[in-house]
């Protein structure tokens, strides 16, 4: 017998995809799966993106440039000064996904044994990259009651050791929904100049702000140096399966450092680009009409969940979740309950487990986060399941 | 001044891609570059490829499942049977190119100071990610002057130590061309039973065999459970740019524990999944032609090359590469002189200097590895500037 490696048994399955057998089964089985547990939106890719794609006449599909298409990197220069984010097309290496780039920002940043302090609950990949790069996760709890909000600054100051090289956000955050104020960033870029860390910004949903408007790490004056800001166009354009996201930093030496990351797998993908490199032309109403639609769903599920008998679920300012605390035992019976033993009009909904989302033991054992990436008809029906449901779950509180 | 990591600092530049920079200075300077340091074919990616992504007409660009679209795992396993391997579409997890599929094999089976043997001249990206994943490479040096064919089995076993995990071979080898046979193999597979090691069998190349046939370790009988075949689509259908490739085993621990990691990264890429998809149902004789220039080109590269005084090429049996020894001082300075100082007809030639394939210092230092993935023509005149070039380079011995 082989034995597999110590850190491939440590690698959490995903929360978001670890119930997948469950569901696909209960398909089988004829029920509909109202899916809530992931963010994979049944908003359209925009056209355009689509038929840049078809448009695209190359007869070999060559490598790229291992930072990305120079001429799609130039583009992202004036989608982010639309931002007032104010960078160079050299301060960008394109990535797979977000998740590379959070990776790349794992592996270049700090070594095996180093720390990253998260604000939990967080988006539960940012441990499986821990994993893979070897360093420690050190969560901070936010509250449900205070709507996920920062932690208090002196509770993260505390967790900060010899080994501590980063910090971690997440704005707006995945899987909370709250979206951190200005106050709270320059909260955290005193910090990260007072102890000489990095600060991870992830900013995938940052189009998707409901209450307030969204101020990026990247436009610090005085920590600019500190900022790795990690992006995605996975949700701003509803092309999840494109895999296409971006590191960004005005940090020169970190820039050449992940450029050595970034070359050993040679190039992100050649499509994926020649779509994104349309959605820069997209008209400024693309965000306007996705937006509310994202709100008007946020709101129906808002509203629907807080109604329900010891249901709480604060009111999120951004990005597409929701983390509600229900009247269970255990979320992760319960997520599974829902597939296997439970059906309402034929039909269940499928949810993420809030454990996984917590890097503190025990945390989260009532909590489930929803992604409202389907439209307010289904979402109202799957909250007809989810009532229904905690009226019988065996296993209610 | 925030440090960078110390694996960040360890991570080696490409050798076939750091000279980027002065290949572009050259072409400003109004001369053709004829690129041989680079395995990006200019054979024509099959139009029924791209006609199938141009056909694709879901509205939304979605994740896919984790291991790949069932639908493309499950058309590779008639792929593989063409190719006399056996196996199960769940045997199969579809990756962000091979790459991908070396970083998840490394970090599957391996952890921290764990170590892997790996012929050399290697692929130098497996030392990168062997670097990402915190494990040693333990190099066994192969001989230009044996055509580089597997060493004595002897001298790997020597090298086989209480951290020792696997072995790792690339056959048709990469930057080599050199095709191993059955009974190469066949030691490996022993080699493999007797130490209880993994064995990682890159066989991206696999089509590309000119003189003999080639052998997979996934037709081994015994030791199956060892093998973890890295596969990718890049050369196959000169389609490097859509990132696709497979890892594929037999052992269902490794498949269970690299999904963690796989899901972890969410999925491959939409478009070369529907690209990759089409692919299977190529006619017959595409290989045959694709194989036929290749052959064509492997012959007019290595005539010219041993017609020049004092280079030896030795004829590589498959993959598109050749590794050439030439009479000159150091590589490195090579390759650079032919793109700063050099220039002949108004062209110059890049090619990849070979210590960077090399994990033994001082080894490789006359080498280079040429990719025949020009024209006959190109190819011709690369020579041409190459022959020039020795005559005249300041350090030539």
């Amino acid at each position: 017998m082989l034995p597999i490696s110590n850190r491939g048994g440590l690698m959490p399955e995903s929360p978001i995809r670890k119930l997948a057998p469950l569901a696909e089964e209960a398909k089988k089985n004829g029920l509909t799966v109202f899916h809530l547990n992931i963010g994979q939106p049944d908003i359209a890719t925009p056209p355009a993106m689509i038929e840049a794609v078809k448009n695209n006449i190359s007869p070999v599909i060559e490598y790229s440039h291992s930072a990305g298409n120079e001429s799609y990197r130039r583009k992202l220069v004036t989608y982010y000064a639309r931002h007032s984010i104010d960078i160079k097309h050299t301060d960008i290496i394109v990535t797979t996904g977000a998740s590379e780039a959070i990776l790349f920002g794992f592996l270049g940043c700090l070594d095996v044994g180093d720390e990253v302090i998260i604000p939990e609950p967080f988006y539960a990949n940012y441990y499986a990259f821990a994993v893979v790069a070897g360093i420690k996760v050190i969560p901070v709890s936010s509250s449900i009651t205070d709507g996920f909000c920062l932690p208090a600054i002196e509770e993260i100051e505390a967790k900060i050791t010899s080994r501590t090289k980063a910090v971690l956000i997440c704005n707006p955050n995945n899987p909370t929904g709250y979206l951190y104020g200005k106050d709270e960033l320059i909260q955290l870029e005193n910090l990260v100049l007072k102890y000489n860390l990095y600060l991870f910004a992830d900013e995938a949903y940052r189009e998707f702000c409901y209450e307030g408007t969204h101020f990026s790490a990247l436009q610090f004056e005085e920590a600019s140096q500190h900022v790795i800001l990690v992006d995605s166009i996975s949700k701003r354009y509803s092309a999840c399966g494109l895999r296409l996201g971006a590191i960004v930093t005005k940090n020169k030496l970190v820039i050449d450092t992940i450029m050595k990351f970034a070359q050993a797998r040679l190039s992100p993908p050649y499509y994926a680009q020649v779509a994104a490199e349309a959605s820069i032309d997209l008209p400024d109403d693309y965000f306007t009409v996705t937006k509310a639609e994202y709100k008007k769903r946020r709101d129906v599920l808002v509203q629907r969940l807080n109604a329900m008998p010891d249901v709480y679920c604060p009111n999120p300012g951004g990005a597409f979740y929701a983390m509600a605390k229900l009247p269970i035992d255990d979320c992760d019976k319960f997520c599974s309950w829902l597939l296997k033993d439970f059906s309402y009009k034929n039909a269940t909904v499928m949810l993420a487990p809030g454990t996984g989302f917590y890097g503190t033991p025990g945390m989260g054992l009532q909590q489930v986060r929803l992604a409202y990436v389907l439209n307010t008809e289904s979402i109202h029906a799957a909250m007809d399941c989810l009532e229904e449901a905690l009226k019988v779950y065996p296993g209610k509180v």
